[in-house]
């Protein structure tokens, strides 16, 4: 058990986590996004919080949005995977229990000797996959005695759903993931999967039948099985009663396998805060999730990036300062440059405001360089909840 | 297996990474040799550059050269230790191989009680060594089905190497470490050792048998019997095509622990850049070493260490940015500052310069203490490779 839970105990001190996905930016003319960013409420907030930066996963490591979190939350998240199967299901906001074997699922084209001649059937339009997917359903429910879930992605990715409690996971993909080759059965790496891989590739040749003399797609292929790992909650581990307030399923879903009650909300930032104000007297930590800085990032929008933080500070900042709680955290979980369009290894900027922090002399800027020379320090992202658990006063004291 | 390791994917894009040998220091009349020499380029270059400090072991730690150079090279040097024999061999250029069991060796004198009178022989000058070394080389070629090589060192030291798949490690030294003490048998710490303390012994009493009467040295001590250890390779590691250019001999052996191939050089540092510009086409990762750093450290001449600092910045810093390579990294495998005369535990300041840094803002100088205050933080050594990997692009995302 990691030091910090034996040490955790409950308080009505009030935690909100604000995540800005991807705000870790590089410089364009000599400023990252955030720098470039005028934020006056942000500046000023950092002039009296303490400051430092976050290595998401660990140094050089670019992580992708599960292992990102899973760190925030506190989570050691090497040691807790989460399969592609798993985020896939929680993205299309499927609710995932302990029997539940998920599945990436490609609609694909395969030749008359049987290899596969389009991994992706040509990118058919995410209408047609939504069609396919009905008539899988509607000929399979159930394959032995596992309940069967076939639900549409974008384009030609859906998802699979095997529900039985004999299900283990440890499976080999079926996609070959090239053109031209044959697909691949599906193995189990272990005893615990025997009857997994039986189920799948019966799905397979289920779905091959279903699907023959079909020209959008006559085959499919799957990879990323896998079950939600057993995860302590953060009720369990650090005597929480958590909520998460995010607009996008896989956000969402990633909150869940942590024990956080997913609160309803629109998908405005607007609607977001709102809800985060409904319920304050309701739970005691809070995570606060913003998507579109980071897909501004993706899209290699430099612009787009610096206006949705200036948004941030003018029309959010103001009103969590407001709500009165005991600590206040504004991080993100991990980089996405705009100049690099995707998410990358750098560290994140963190803020953490509370009645008992040092701030900086001589800081008035948050940015990932003032960020940098902060109190804090570099740290890892997984050791940033010890650190809010005890600005509120939530850890007890450790020896005598 | 390392996080990163599982990450690292080929690519063409390059690594230079330079070391200073001894590079940091502590102040002289406040400041160090680093920061009182006159470095234009270096700091030009830190103003563009990510920069930050690299703890070489551990916090307190004061590494050897073998240990520093491992952890620069992303190996855990705790866990991979290069025993003393191995590093002697290295240092005379020995070129080792699985077989190989290496003894450092001294030229001692007995008493006529069997008590060790001098375990250095009053330091009998590398001449006498020489011969002494050719003369047991001569009678002894072989022990058991062993061969012996016999190689000299400076003044009383040698090397010894026993050649033969038979030899396991794990053997107490000979060498009582006190003058008026009988020397020790070498004794097996581990059964696979046991024919390997039996052919040390056995050359130990045939060396003696050989030297007996002779005045300068009639009796050897060995010490640091060791194998070298078994490493995964850089290539296997992080899919890298390595190459080293160092002069001194136990640079290149270490290099080659790890995988790399060694270019030829002479020993000037001239030299040593035209070699790498020379091969810049053939490999994708370059170990540059310059030794003379440590050597004025060691000597305890400041001058003369800020005087090679200003050449190095003058001579080869314009030289390496100009040959194009994605990632250019300039640090030091530890500190050996000239008020100590020795290698010392403190930190030693690291640059990282590519497309994909945040270059500090105000700072505009190269050296220990603006490096603590940079946007890297204070980072392990063992944890550099995998950022100047991240920069080279050459680690993929990890989990989704």
């Amino acid at each position: 058990m990691n030091l910090i839970d034996t040490l955790a105990v409950e308080s009505d001190r009030r935690i909100l986590l604000v995540v800005l996905d991807g705000l870790g930016g590089i410089p364009r003319d000599k400023k990252t996004e955030l720098e470039a960013a005028w934020v006056p409420n942000l500046n000023r907030l950092a002039a009296k919080s303490s400051l430092g930066c976050l290595v998401p996963i660990d140094v050089g490591v670019t992580p992708g949005s599960g292992p990102a979190h899973l760190a925030l939350f506190g989570y050691d998240p090497v040691e807790y995977r989460v399969g592609r199967g798993v985020l896939e299901a929680l993205g299309i906001g499927l609710d995932i229990g302990p029997d539940d074997l998920c599945a990436r699922a490609n609609f694909a084209i395969l030749d008359s000797e049987g290899n596969v001649k389009d991994r992706r059937a040509g990118r058919i339009p995410t209408e047609s996959c939504a069609e396919l997917c009905e008539r899988l359903q509607k000929d399979i429910s159930r394959i032995e005695d596992a309940e069967v879930m076939i639900r549409p992605g974008k384009e030609h990715r859906f998802v699979v759903v095997f529900r039985d409690e004999g299900l283990g996971d440890g499976l080999t993909d079926s996609d070959p993931l090239h053109n031209g080759r044959a697909p691949l059965g599906i193995e189990p790496l272990r005893p615990e999967a025997g009857k997994s891989a039986r189920v799948a590739n019966r799905f397979i040749e289920r779905s091959a039948a279903i699907l023959a003399g079909e020209k959008r797609a006559n085959y499919v292929l799957l990879r990323g099985l896998a079950k939600k790992p057993v995860i302590p909650t953060l009720q369990e581990r650090f005597k929480l009663k958590p909520a998460c307030v995010a607009a996008y399923p896989m956000y969402r879903g990633l909150a869940k396998l942590v024990g956080m009650d997913v609160l309803e909300t629109e998908n405005t930032w607007d609607s977001e805060v709102a809800a985060v104000r409904k319920h304050f007297e309701d739970y005691d930590f809070f995570h606060l999730h913003f998507k579109e800085t980071d897909m501004a990032g993706e899209d290699g929008d430099f612009d787009a990036k610096v206006e949705l933080i200036e948004k941030f500070d003018e029309e959010v900042v103001p009103q969590l300062t407001d709500m009165g709680f005991d600590v206040l955290c504004i991080t993100s979980d991990h980089s996405t440059p705009a100049v690099l369009e995707g998410h990358s290894w750098h560290s994140v900027p963190v803020l953490v405001y509370s009645r008992y922090v040092r701030p900086q002399a001589r800081v008035e800027e948050f940015g990932e360089r003032t960020c940098a020379r902060g109190d804090l320090g570099c740290l890892r992202a997984q050791q940033l909840m010890g650190l809010l658990l005890a600005h509120a006063l939530r850890l007890k004291k450790f020896g005598a």
